[in-house]
């Protein structure tokens, strides 16, 4: 990957399961294009666990990268970012955050839309990370069920509007498109 | 896609997870044929998030198509089918309704070899969709693996059975054969 | 596939859903190489549900092969085997069987490193199979995420140590490398 691929507009789109290394991937697409990055994070320590996770995922980043940590006002946030390069990890956990605190369907789906525009008219490259959440035996839980929709239909959406998409698979990528 | 590609006993194979954009695809397909297209639904509106769900997909759907609904003598509805194309959605819920139903594995392995027998025999094509549901953790509820196993033998006759298969992802086609 | 392909220290990953068809693709690729196999097996038969999946499974095999069961030594049993080729089925299982041992993360981490240590120095082939089993809603059950965390690192090592890894969907094999 070169500079070139951080020209302005672009969208790359990495899914995946959990702990299938969807992260470490972007960071690796991000590091390649040589510029600036901005981490921007949708993960709040709300426990213990998370605080691990988090602390983990953040030792494993290169040291120069800025960081921003923004749960739910995202495209603000995208477009408040001053490097070419961003890399937001991830959709999955703001798409949990919106539906935790009530939005409805149509409002998530607008804020989606908002987050792609944004992200297609920055002055350069937008990385998303998200997760792979429907391959598994429909939940017993309405919750898990609304959420596997509504996030089904946020990442459709940006993976259709992406100019490369990955699915990561037990560390290795397969590509979807580009 | 021509109409070439409807010639008579061709088989096509779309899976993938909930809200992966399966329907969507299979739809695509059968539209692209430019032919007759009957759409033979396996879903029962038994609740009404279920109801919903028939009711946004039907939506979905081209005007002109046929609309066959029938959850469980699925071979017997296939055979009635008088369009040159047929889109049958989904295997996976009948394999449910089957299940559900108290039928024995031998006889739903007898059913699936059955509706296969009937569509590669059939003048046209037909389209099958289906669901990925093994790539979760094991499920606490016997009969949660119960059907995990029996649907992923399904599948595996059914892709087995293919000219082209397909695995859907965020809305993205994955080519797995043909 | 040719006998050239068995190699010293050649390892083939295989990975995919329950009831995707990994065993038997992995069985494929074994029988394809024309040498002596030996089946490497994690499983144990702790209940009668398992003790059926395991005669299914042993039904299957071709009658020359040699069966090793070992659920937790496994570097061990893999650097006492004698013929060129092994299938260890499976990865998953193994890791599972350690975490309810107790085994730490760290121990597991190394073990796994162990493990593929025994494989690339082996004078043979090395085949090993696992599941995915991170791309379903995040489970309720602390041990089931630990699960995932743990046998995600261990697929990701595995992978990334492979000369051919393939995902299993419905039976039909995706490269994702080599």
């Amino acid at each position: 990957m070169t500079a070139a691929d951080a020209r302005p507009g672009r969208l790359l789109f990495v899914t995946g399961g959990a702990r299938s290394g969807k992260s470490r991937f972007a960071e690796g697409l991000a590091a390649g294009s040589g510029l600036p990055v901005t981490y921007l994070a949708t993960a709040q320590a709300l426990d213990s666990e998370m605080a691990d996770r988090i602390a983990r995922h953040r030792a494993d980043r290169p040291a120069g990268w800025l960081t921003v940590e923004e749960p739910v006002h995202l495209t603000a946030a995208l477009h408040s970012v001053q490097t070419p390069v961003v890399l937001l990890d991830c959709l999955s956990l703001w798409v949990s955050n919106l539906l935790l605190a009530d939005w409805t369907e149509d409002h998530l789906a607008s804020a989606t839309a908002d987050l792609l525009d944004a992200a297609l008219s920055r002055p350069g490259l937008s990385i998303v990370v998200t997760n792979e959440v429907g391959l598994g035996i429909v939940p017993d839980n309405a919750l898990a069920r609304r959420y596997r929709d509504v996030l089904g239909r946020a990442n459709q959406a940006c993976a259709a509007s992406s100019h490369e998409a990955w699915l990561l698979v037990s560390g290795l990528p397969l590509k979807l498109r580009g």
